[in-house]
């Protein structure tokens, strides 16, 4: 029988519990799935702290850490486009062929659907907390955000001493030359 | 007798009423125009929803539409380049030779006179009404703007849902990944 | 009725004969043909020696000189994309929608078709004379040429000193500092 | 104990039992492979007919049908860049960190050195029939090329029509219009 | 005995007695320095609005002003480059080799530090008045910045029409066709 | 008075005596020489060998050497651009203003010339010997090459260990994974 194969696209910075929940709320849909990371050429930006590595290293490490078997996901980086109307191709190009895509995005939905691709709302999570931008925030004002995270996203950030990466990043450039 | 070329830049997003007055009223004074496509390479943005294809054709069937005698301009793309000291020359090299530029935005026109081009600001036309930005506004609000745009153009936005792109990209991105 | 719409691409580095014969049998089948002119952000080059406005500028008047209908056709510079599997796409979002594709190139062929377009081959014409190559190759050599080509073309040609910018491309760099 | 991490790079156009026997070999001596699929932007060309997206199934399908544990191993599409001297650095962005370089391209190891990295020259095999370029032309010929890649490589290659894709590439583009 | 060098980074949009007074002090604690003009691709932007090599003459023509040793400075435009992480490899890749960076911008020390150079942050100046943006809001508001500038920047400003080119890129896009 | 000012352009793949001939013979004529090195974003390929940054100091060491005037010069990394036909327009945005080229390229020659400046072909040398290929293969070759460069090239070359660096560049591409 043929394997079902979908994907979902998101930016994990950095991987929150969120993510996790979606993943494995799809991965009960599907046989495989395919964690894109986008906007894969940036990082030391406010809103792209990390680099596309440091982003595949959670990923893996905080589904290892709930035991997803390996062999249901792939995890490829996909670096921005400037035309969004080539996008979905582009997301194409990049990765196994795959025939649904979960997505809240209505930009993303949209892109997809012009290509005739099946669009499915992913569960809903609470997104006031499972927030990328929030969990920045957190960090950069030493507000607690470890419970918001995976262990495994919370002690990768710390050894790669993210947080003042992050904190740095945020500082106004009144020091610009 | 040698023809006399100029050029309009515009981003067309959507083609409206003030850009169909320009045109016409330029083509009183030259014998040909290169009608330019500006940022080309954007589409599925909220403020370029169009592609460069869809523009092509909205400029198309709007003078066709009023009978302008389709020997006397080119609709060409022209997509962004990093450098805008580059620019003006980029653009020469996309399009057919011009002597007279019609632009009414300081930045083009400065661009094109530090090229050594002739610069005209083409007659005013009521540009709070007609206006890109207001009728993408309009459509997100479900008001009125189909008296805005050639009959062409109304009917070519909805056959390809365009209202609906508009909408889809105008949402506060609430819901990423 | 639905308009049908049709697209070649060429480089017409530079128009020849046998492109506007193919236009000339293409657009006896279809009601409207898009000239996409590929590479266009190539010029100054050996085999590439015009810009993508010349090459406009070329077509517009070889097809004006055969009084072919100027509502039926679209010229549309298309720059290259480096990577192939975006290609057909990429073009699709530059020019009016299309479904029909006339090439005898087995890449643009194959691209087309993985991306579920009709492919038709044109009818054939006299490749050996009629090709960029050749009579560029000509021009270097001060043969004749001027019968494989419109004459406005010729005279275009001459125009821009076309003749000694592909010679001067043609030299071996043996002069390099 | 801190895991040891290490990197291969191809191009995998086609993947052969060459490239499984270098990663069957490395991984007894490390805990991690970065498998990086080099050239990641191009497909469809006569050197890369085959995008990320089919490289990353096939190595990944590979791996699965000789029961490599999945949890050993990342696979990571590397785009080119430009300026070979950045090249290092951007494959470090793109992967997990890692303290070992597994090549035997001058070029690749010279790159790495310079960047301070250990590179090993991976344990060798037969490189006259192990050879993605061999493969591609016995494809060509109509030559036999089963034996030369795994079971499921094999497969997947005749699923996408990979053989019809490659010999069209292959054709001199004497019908270039 | 080895020389010691430098590097500082700025965008000199335009050169203020502030860069001066920096390069000054720096140069008495090291033999050469290497002046970067950054995000050297911009130009006619209201952040940006000279070209590099407009702001290389300037810089030139201040250090002579007050005869610093042509020999112990090197100014090199750097292009942007959109990937952060790669910022500092690719200033690497531009310059003659150096060993200690001056840089009061959080993100620029962060970057150079993740690469293992040496930062320190260059003595202080009053920044509320050199400033870039300062000043050029002064050329648009008609007020006096003469004094913040060397007087050959100054000069150079008004023979090269730059305040109306400041003042031309600082209107709003009303006009925008 | 007004200065004079010229410009050259090289690749400097090493910076031999020719150039430096050049460059003392066009400075004779001229108050002030920009000295552009070509293809800046080029290194590690077997004809472009060495980084732009590594070009800049040769190239100073080498007019250092004869004791030219430090203030007679500038040395500017340019970049290529993919459309030939903006080369000369990015060559003057990247440089201070010049109204002299010396080139002996013919392609160089007719982009300056198209765009209106006055061209130059500079003292002829003996191009067969001093010529960067020629002493890249004599390196490959282990013969003798540094008689036919400057004192400081030689020496800088072998610190940075460029022979090898070379040679390695130069090896078959026979241990491809």
């Amino acid at each position: 029988m043929k394997k079902s194969r979908g994907i979902i696209v998101g930016r994990f910075q950095p991987v929150h519990n969120g993510h996790i929940q979606i993943i494995r709320n799809v991965l009960e849909e599907i046989d495989e799935l395919i964690i894109a990371i986008g906007s894969a050429q940036l990082s030391h930006t406010p809103k792209n702290p990390f680099t596309a590595g440091e982003r595949v290293t959670m990923v893996k490490e905080a589904l290892n850490e709930i035991n997803i078997n390996p062999n249901s996901y792939y995890i490829i980086p996909i670096p921005d486009i400037s035309n969004h109307s080539l996008w979905a191709s582009h997301v194409k190009t990049l990765t196994p062929s795959f025939n649904k895509v979960y997505s809240g995005n209505p930009l993303v939905q949209r892109l997809f659907i012009e290509n005739n691709y099946e669009v499915t709302t992913p569960p809903l999570y609470n997104r006031t907390e499972y927030s990328g931008r929030e969990i920045r925030n957190k960090m950069i004002n030493d507000e607690k955000w470890d419970i918001l995270v995976p262990n495994t996203t919370y002690k990768f950030i710390r050894e790669i001493d993210g947080i003042n990466r992050i904190k740095d990043l945020s500082q106004k450039e009144i020091n610009e030359l």
